[in-house]
């Protein structure tokens, strides 16, 4: 994995932020406060400054951000301001699942396939996806130009799958799957553990006894 | 949301480490070092020791950490020395998802039941569990000591969703859906939106270049 400068957990709120002042331009309003953001997701109006801080200076003292100004600016840091074509490699039920989550449609990721390699899945109906044959991973990466793979399948064929997926072109790989991967240098590489969230909560279960 | 002394990300690299430990376990690995977790996880040998020692002191040194104790106290820090009940709210492909998700039981985190409103996913069969109505909640939880409740409906069936469950007495919630949710103080809460990890990804791409 590659290390940045940005922490990425900044890199998570600045997401956060953003989904905010999407829905404070659906509402309607023009200028934002630190605190107001603070306050829609969460965290310290502090933290909101320090996070903007890293890409220079936003907002007038006293008058605050304006929405739309903040809002074009942190799709842009993130990469959003334009799409990016998908390929789901697993069409089980999570796999199944992301190929129609709406939310990623919505944030300009747009899933172009969804491959497997059991005959009992590939023809299946997605949405307006078809899910195909693995063998096709080549040609659906090239074909429509994808940066982002997205591992849904067991653990035992992950590394195999990323292996292929990175032959193929892919840059960036988001894995779902419980096994700790490998990728070289200037491929990204995130993973997705579903469980590590509920640990999250029990961790702090635990300590609110 | 609450804040505590700990860095969520800490805490997540913990749930990491530790799996890393139950793989050196099954591989008859005795002991380990910050190093070899270090690059086992991606991270660096600096960061484990930062993340180990807000626990106290662990290993020794120059011969590491004794993996089985490693993993044991990490288990126990984590909250994931005893089983979590866990109801699952909307039975669509990511409810649907998570109620087969094998990596939650492997870790501790029992799913009891998955409820829905809609006719036509009541009754439908999710391995060993059967969809059941929402208008079932207050009783599941009492029943079957439910702790932590996974939100996966629509955004905007969200908060109600969520304000049922805290009042039949859940102390932890998983959000999966883009709502911003509000919750009691004494209940704990995570949003899990899927696209933030797209977007760390595409926020990488972008620098990279």
């Amino acid at each position: 994995m590659k290390a940045f400068k940005i922490p990425e957990a900044t890199v998570q709120r600045l997401s956060i932020y953003s989904r905010f002042l999407h829905q404070l331009m659906d509402e309607g309003e023009d200028t934002v406060s630190s605190g107001q953001i603070a306050c829609g997701v969460g965290v310290s109006s502090a933290q909101v400054r320090k996070d903007l801080a890293y890409f220079g200076e936003f907002g007038t003292r006293g008058v605050g951000y304006k929405v739309d100004e903040l809002y074009g600016y942190l799709m842009e840091i993130l990469g959003l301001d334009h799409e990016w074509n998908v390929i789901i490699v697993g069409a089980g039920k999570l796999g199944s699942a992301l190929a129609l989550y709406q939310g990623f449609r919505e944030r300009g990721f747009v899933v172009k396939a969804i491959l497997d390699v059991a005959d009992n899945k590939i023809g299946t109906k997605l949405g307006q996806l078809q899910v195909e044959s693995l063998a096709e991973l080549k040609n659906k990466v090239r074909d429509n130009d994808v940066h982002v793979g997205v591992v849904t399948v067991p653990a035992a064929e992950a590394q195999k799958v990323t292996d292929e997926m990175v032959e193929a072109g892919v840059k960036a790989i988001l894995n779902f799957s419980p096994r700790v991967l490998k990728v070289p240098n200037e491929v990204v590489l995130r993973n997705v553990d579903l469980s590590v969230n509920l640990e999250v909560l029990s961790f702090n279960l635990v300590q609110n006894k």
